[in-house]
C-alpha cells in the first residue's frame, strides 16, 4: 500500500503530539508545580507575537513571525530542551537539531517539507526581521514566567543577574521599548530577591 | 499608578499561562494516561491548520484561520471545556461564553480587545470560509486523538458510532476530502471496537 499525501500529512501531525511531553526549563505562571512543555509554550508565544507586534518598529510579516513560533521548537521532540544559560557554542546541539528537523518535517511530502525547514532555520539564523522578532518574543516570556513564580528558573539553573541581562538584551535590537520594560521586571526581580547579583562558587 | 497599554496587553498575557490548567475531553496519543489542555490543543490545531489548508476547495486566509485558532478556546479559562456532545442548544453555556470573552478580550487595550471579540466570534458563528475551515480542523484532532487512544474519550463519554458521525459530518461541508478521510477512520474504529454501534442504556 503506497503512503497518501494525506497519509503523510496526519503522520507529521501525530509526530508532533509527542511535544505536549517534552517539558521546558520554565515553570507555569499559574501552577509552579509543573513545568511548561513545547506545545504550550509554541501557543503562548505565538498569542504573544500578535498582542506586541506593533513594539517592533521594523517593518514585519506577522503571519511569518507566527510561523516560525508555531514551529520552532519542534527539533526538541528528538534534541531535547536545552537552556538558553548552555546553548551557547554547542556545536554538537546544532548538529543534533538540524538532524531532528530534518527528520521530523521530513514526515512530509517534499514541497511542505521544504517550507517548513526553511521557516524553522529561518527562525535559527535569527537575521531576518520576522526571525529577530520571533526570537525576543521567545526570550520575553520565560522572563515573565520567571518573574511570575519569584525566579524559579533562574535558581534551578544558578543564573545571575549578569547572565540574565547578558543573554536577553538582544531583545532591545528589535525592540527597544520591550526591552525597557523586560529590564525593569528584571531589576525588580534583583530587587525582590527572586534573582541573585551572582552565585559563589 | 496608571496601568500602561504595555502593562494591560502582558495581563492578558500572563491570564492566557492558566489556558495551560484547563483539560479538555481528549487524551494524548503519546501518553493516553493524561488529558490534553487548551494550549496544547491550541498550538497542535494552528500546526494542523497550516499542514492541511490545501483540502479547503474555497479560497480562504489561512492567517486568519491561524488566528481564529489561536484563541478560539481562550473563554474555557471561564467556562470550562464541555464535550461536544453536550454542547447542543446548551444556551446557559453559550451565555457564560460570551461573558468569559468579554472578561479575558477586556484586558486588552480598547482596539485590540474588539479584534480578538470578533475573532473568536466569528469562529464561534461558524459562518465565514475560514470558521468554517477552523471548525473542522477543530474537529478533526480530537477523532485523531481518539483512535490514537482507542477510543478512550469516546468511551468516556459514553459516544456511540451514529453520535461520532452526526457531530462531525459538518467536516465534509468545508472539505470533502477530509471528511472521506476522517470517515475512515470511524468506520476504522468501529471495526476495532474503539468505538460502539450503540450504547445500551
Amino acid at each position: 500500500m503506497t503512503t497518501t499525501r494525506l497519509q503523510q500529512q496526519i503522520a507529521f501531525l501525530v509526530e508532533l503530539d509527542k511535544l505536549k511531553t517534552i517539558y521546558r526549563r520554565s515553570y507555569l505562571a499559574t501552577d509552579p508545580s509543573r513545568k511548561e512543555n513545547d506545545a504550550e509554550h509554541m501557543w503562548h508565544i505565538s498569542v504573544m507575537a500578535l498582542v506586541l507586534q506593533e513594539y517592533c518598529p521594523v517593518e514585519i510579516d506577522i503571519n511569518r513571525v507566527i510561523r516560525l513560533l508555531l514551529l520552532h521548537d519542534v527539533v526538541e521532540l528528538d534534541a531535547g530542551d536545552v537552556s538558553v544559560y548552555l546553548r551557547q557554542n554547542n556545536l554538537e546541539l546544532v548538529e543534533k537539531e538540524k538532524q531532528a528537523a530534518q527528520r521530523i518535517f521530513g514526515l512530509l511530502p517534499a514541497g511542505q517539507a521544504q517550507e517548513m525547514l526553511a521557516a524553522w532555520t529561518e527562525f535559527e539564523a535569527g537575521q531576518t526581521p520576522e526571525a529577530r522578532f520571533a526570537r525576543a518574543v521567545d526570550r520575553i516570556m520565560p522572563i515573565l514566567l520567571n518573574y511570575y513564580t519569584q525566579g524559579k528558573t533562574w535558581q534551578d539553573v544558578k543564573a545571575s543577574y549578569d547572565q540574565v541581562i547578558a543573554v536577553n538584551r538582544k531583545i532591545g535590537d528589535i525592540s527597544p521599548q520591550l526591552w525597557d520594560f523586560v529590564k525593569q521586571i528584571i531589576d525588580d526581580s534583583l530587587a525582590k530577591g527572586y534573582l541573585l547579583r551572582r552565585y559563589n562558587c
